[in-house]
């Protein structure tokens, strides 16, 4: 009996289709001798092919990725200051549309100072933390515009837009993300006292759901606050869940103390498997290191694991983050290739 | 002949009242043998006054703090969770009600990691940037509400307000910041990306000022990268110039590398002078230790140098400086009270 896997993936511009590349292989190294076969399907998406094309993500081809199990995803982005991107915001118009209408909504980011890897605080602790962002909603809702427009006048607004039922189903899965783990401690972070009616929503809503887990100890944490925390004592965190814009800030403060954002996987998940979920590492397509093979291909490995754990495959993608990890804990300062850190992971992928 | 500042004092409520004490002392100490004498009327207004009153601010008093030159700010806010204050909300009716009614569009944060001072980056190199975070509008306009409020319908809206007129102010002050310093480097930072509208309008107006002002070298970052490049290479900052929330979040990661919260002064500018500015430390009220002389009064007294130097008394706010960095120099490892901290500093203060 062997399972087939539909997998859609988006390299992307950039470094996306290199550090993708690892992730494919890798994928395939920790299957071998399993029962998972996976079937891919690459969908050239971003800004390369706007610019080829004048195409962001056609109906047809939204349709087509919606038929799969999963999607791994690179980056996406074309070099900054690019005059014929200036109207095609390919961050909208392709990962963020992916985001909402595949109802991404646990955009999940874990955080592990792996052994052997140089924080870049004097300090660290034991960090191992998971960050669950909000990723269909809030300030990222889209809404917004400009009275007056290029003038001396104009007013520019950006609503964000924040439902019960949208922060509720996040706050939910962050519960049960804190139930499963060893420390049971989950902080959540806004800014209430400025954002006083988004905030008030979240504290009734998270107060409530806290009600039905009484195993878990809750703490609230205004954004700033919590990056003082974070690059001060991060191993103070567990579980964290936030809202779309203080989590994307909150990810990337995360990723840079967890090692660089190198290392920093991301999940957008849909926990009711009405779309597809979709995995891709934090960083960037960093368009000035790309076709170089100096990225560094991590993130999306573990990305790729986070992919595997999601499909019900946890036992792979652990074997992945035992691979991940062995090669960190050996690597020396030398610069390798995004092929070789590959190589290493696959190397290090332990025997069934 | 000598000068007489009108100085309104607003110690709040926790550790302020501890650290404002201690920044009257180092100014009246610094003060010594000048022309300048300080006639200082002090507010009781925070959470302590609104337990007792009802009060937050009332207008004869605002217009009674309107009439002075400069107001000392402390910190406000009372113990977390106390029911008593839920409905409260000192932070809006008070802190930002001042920024916003005395126009303090320019929120002024510096970040200089002094020698001696241990940061909590492992290599943090040579930190010396100043943070210029617009303090009028943007996402702390309090514009916003909730539809179908307590029920699983509702909806939370926060609507972030920018006027071409806002942002224009507070970069041009940042440009002549930037100017004014030798390395002549200008980051601004925001999310264009996904805040589409008010990014568009920013950067609009960034780059017509930049127009004028050749000699400094722009450069662009979501906010999310600034933070990683704020926790990685600090020293690659001058000055920075955001929008009101990122600011908020910048310059409290900025205080945890620079040293710590307990070292982060800011200056709430209103530069055309039509209301007075207010000096504050970025730190809040920490009722935890309040009243135990536990704090660092070193935020708070390095505020008071900025309104020195806001009050065209830049030598008198160099000799406050002077004497910080002697004392931090010098700190050693043992837990010195409030009052120990201003000793000090007075003592180290130079002669004139
Ligand atoms: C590329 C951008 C739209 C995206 C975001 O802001 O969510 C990125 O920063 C991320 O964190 O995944
Ligand atoms: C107390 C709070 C309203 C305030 C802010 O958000 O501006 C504080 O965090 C600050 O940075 O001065």
């Amino acid at each position: 009996m062997t399972r087939t896997i539909k997998l859609a993936v988006i390299p992307g511009d950039g470094i996306g289709p290199e550090v993708i590349a690892q992730a494919n292989r890798v994928l395939d190294a920790a299957l071998v001798g399993s029962d998972v076969t996976l079937e891919r399907t690459e969908f050239a998406l971003g800004a390369d092919r706007f610019l080829a094309t004048g195409e962001t993500l056609p109906e047809a081809e939204q349709q087509a990725i919606a038929a799969h199990d999963a999607i791994l995803f690179g980056a996406v982005g074309g070099v900054p200051g690019d005059a014929r991107l200036k109207h095609a915001n390919i961050e909208r118009g392709l990962l963020l549309k992916l985001r909402f209408d595949f109802e991404h909504y646990a955009n999940v980011r874990p955080c592990t100072l792996f052994p052997g890897v140089e924080s870049t605080l004097r300090d660290p602790g034991a960090v191992d933390f998971l960050v669950v962002r909000e990723g269909t909603e809030g300030p990222y809702a889209g809404n917004g515009g400009a009275l007056r427009p290029g003038t001396p006048n104009e007013v520019a607004t950006e609503v964000s837009v924040n439902t019960a039922m949208g922060v509720e189903r996040v706050v939910r899965y962050a519960f049960e993300a804190a139930q499963a783990r060893p420390r049971k401690k989950l902080t959540w972070v806004h800014k209430t006292n400025v954002l006083v009616f988004a905030g008030a929503m979240w504290q009734r809503i998270v107060e409530a759901v806290a009600a039905e887990y009484p195993e878990i100890a809750v703490d609230y944490m205004h954004v700033d606050a919590a990056t003082i925390h974070m690059v001060q004592d991060p191993a103070r965190f567990d579980v964290i869940v936030t809202d779309n814009l203080f989590g994307d800030i909150l990810t990337d403060v995360a990723g840079a103390i967890g090692g660089g954002i190198g290392l920093a996987a991301s999940g957008n998940i849909n926990p009711d498997g009405t779309f597809p979920s979709m995995f891709e590492p934090v960083h960037g397509s960093a368009p000035d290191i790309a076709g170089q093979q100096k990225a560094d291909p991590t993130a999306a490995i573990l990305s790729a694991a986070l992919l595997l754990d999601h499909l019900g495959l946890q036992a792979e993608g652990e074997r992945v983050r035992t691979a991940v990890r062995a090669d960190l804990a050996s690597r020396g300062s030398d610069a390798r290739s995004t092929a070789a850190v590959g190589d290493a992971v696959i190397a290090a992928i332990p025997a069934r």
